[in-house]
């Protein structure tokens, strides 16, 4: 009867909102990238409430983090449930922390209820899920499921200019063991992440939770126009190479290209760009800048990948500039567990909570654990959409009903 | 008898490029902006000369340095030459060095000469000519000649956040002077600078000197959209607000206005590009870059900036911005003394050197000067037009013909 197990096994969510206050020290804005000291306090939080509630902790080469609690019948592989805490510069609060603090309060009210569920339960907490570091998204899990190397790490270079390897050495794991031992098919039953939507389709619509179907694919580019430097004066409009102008037209073009794609839901995203050497009065010599092309459909992806080369050869050829676009990033759109995507909405109709399907245009590490395991997200909404900047906010009644749903999502499937 | 008077006073080209290369440390790229050890130390090379050739030095509240040569009739007003000694970032080695040097060379051959000229002559060294602390060019002349007032240095603020003022003031010169004393009309018989083109005219038609016309006139803006930041996955096209593509269009639209402006010769640039909060992965919040408009006259340089104005408005509205764009920096197009452009044509051809009439598109102290006294220039080529940037270069013959022609003018202005 899930309203009576619904009355047993109920998240609390002042001790929720507590855990997020604690970890942020009541900040709006976090800067807390993995590796980082920030990163280690936060992590020394979940360590002692791990060692309270008595789960056995192991951290891999990447720095991911699991705490289990033992199931009844230990042979049978665990779930797992979790997110990342690391985040953006001046992100916000809930990215990540909702998913892992929802997990957290999961196990808490397994155990507050002395309720050992068949297979085990895994609190699990990803490494570098948002790139800050060095420009690669979900290395925690990509390392994990050997889907980046550890050979591959001295090739990812930092913005200070250091590989991860060296970063992540630094940091006290050691990536070379995944060399020896990375996560395959049946060690684990089920992943479910929590996270907030980071997208406004919820929240326009009232809705409290998102049963995910699809994970976005996404591609990013590095593009770099080189012209030639020179005086902004005393050089006539006629006989500039200005690496600028062609920074602009492919911004412009790609905002088409992604607007007009048949999908209906493709982005292209130009966020980051850089003009060398960065004078009002000089015609930069270089313009460098990351195009994020995403979309629920690869094929569709691949597409505006193609334009974007296509652009960049054609106007470096346009204004005498010499033009490079390198693949930075990779990830393949991912269907969720139908099943699992069932199961969201089942729950949350039994729980009395709003609940429609949605895709998620952002990726995340459940993703990189639907190759190895069942694998389901439950989103809650983002107010107005807004994502990685302090204005990020959701209510807490939505924690409260997304983490209700997890609890109960991760007893199904630990009983199975 | 020009000739016979060439004989004489030849620069000596040798010497002049050991200056060079003593204040450059033998380096290609330099980074010598104003009020720095950097400076510092080539303000020292300059004394230390300036001692043996028994110059009287003065240094001003914006650390100008004047360098004077007594006259036989004292009571007339000097005559003055000299450039800068600031750099941009990764600058050339001859920007505002030839010029200084080169009036150096100047005294030094009158000294060797014993010739005493009728009126002083003084060697001058201006400070923050190229905006690289504040982006505010011409800042030591616009100070000196009353443009900018001491007060106004509180507002002018450097990327790292310090007032002009104060940063003035820490490199041991007193700005407050300057309200009670600046350059006016008659104090100075006539200004002559020597400076490389930075622009592909002169080397093009393989002419040695240019006689400056017109420098032309110029106003840089500050502009800045703001949006809307969003993930850069989770946020559809139709929903954005994204500051990046208001940039975008601006720096191609201020292109199309620029070529199609009626003088011919308008020129506008965005060297400078900013994204907040500046990931690959995030929609930015906040894109500010800087606008150089320029051309030989004032109206033209007007109608471009209203239409930058016209354009920030109508595309911040088009894209739901907020959008602003602030003039940082102005400075009038100027017609130099008629007479001088005369002289340095008539005694390029007395010497055997090639010289043409030109406007320059970058702006000078020279121009500031122009407003208190009789102003000239010379020009010597630069390679392929290339300025602000290590790849500028000039031909040492290039550079003697243009002393040779400085030393001539200096000598017929000091006997007028």
């Amino acid at each position: 009867m899930i309203d009576e197990v619904q009355m047993e096994f109920k998240a609390n969510i002042d001790r929720i909102m507590g855990d997020i206050a604690s970890i942020t020290g009541g900040s709006i804005t976090t800067n807390r990238p993995s590796y980082t000291i920030a990163d280690a306090v936060a992590r020394n939080y979940f360590f002692d409430i791990f060692e309270e509630l008595d789960l056995s902790v192991s951290v891999d080469g990447a720095g991911n983090i699991r705490a289990a609690m033992a199931g009844r019948e230990p042979e049978l592989a665990p779930v797992l449930t979790g997110s990342h805490i690391d985040t953006v510069k001046n992100g916000g609060r809930f990215d990540g922390l909702v998913g892992t603090v929802g997990a957290l309060e999961c196990v808490r009210v397994f155990k507050e209820n002395d309720y050992i569920p068949k297979r085990g339960v895994e609190i699990v907490i990803f490494s570098e899920e948002e790139a800050t570091n060095f420009g690669v998204t979900l290395l925690g899990s990509k390392l994990l499921t050997g889907k980046v190397t550890p050979n591959e790490l001295r090739e990812i270079i930092s913005d200070d200019g250091e590989s991860a390897d060296s970063v992540i050495r630094n940091a006290g794991f050691d990536p070379g063991e995944f060399n020896k031992k990375i996560l395959t098919q049946g060690e684990v039953y089920a992943m479910i992440e929590t996270h907030i939507e980071q997208g406004p389709i919820l929240d326009r619509r009232g809705v409290s939770i998102g049963a995910v179907e699809r994970i976005a694919g996404m591609e990013t580019y590095r593009v770099v126009f080189r012209g030639v430097c020179g005086h902004a004066g005393a050089t006539a409009m006629a006989d500039r190479h200005d690496p600028m102008i062609g920074a602009a037209e492919v911004i412009l073009e790609m905002k088409k290209v992604a607007e007009n794609a048949e999908s209906g839901t493709a982005v292209a995203t130009v966020g980051k760009i850089t003009a060398r050497p960065g004078a009002a009065n000089i015609i930069a010599r270089e313009v460098e800048f990351n195009v994020d092309i995403r979309d629920a459909y690869d094929s569709s992806v691949t597409m505006l990948a193609g334009n974007l080369h296509i652009l960049v050869e054609r106007i470096a050829q346009k204004y005498g500039l010499e033009g490079e676009s390198i693949r930075i990033a990779k990830s393949q759109a991912v269907a969720l567990d139908r099943e699992i995507v069932d199961m969201i909405q089942s729950v949350s109709q039994s729980l009395g909570i709003s609940c429609m399907r949605v895709n998620s245009g952002a990726v995340h590490d459940t993703g990189m654990m639907a190759g190895v395991s069942r694998a389901g997200m439950i989103f809650v909404p983002s107010i107005d959409g807004a994502s990685h900047c302090p204005e990020e906010d959701t209510k807490a009644s939505d924690i409260e009903n997304g983490v209700n749903v997890l609890i109960e999502i991760i007893k199904r499937l630990a009983e199975e």
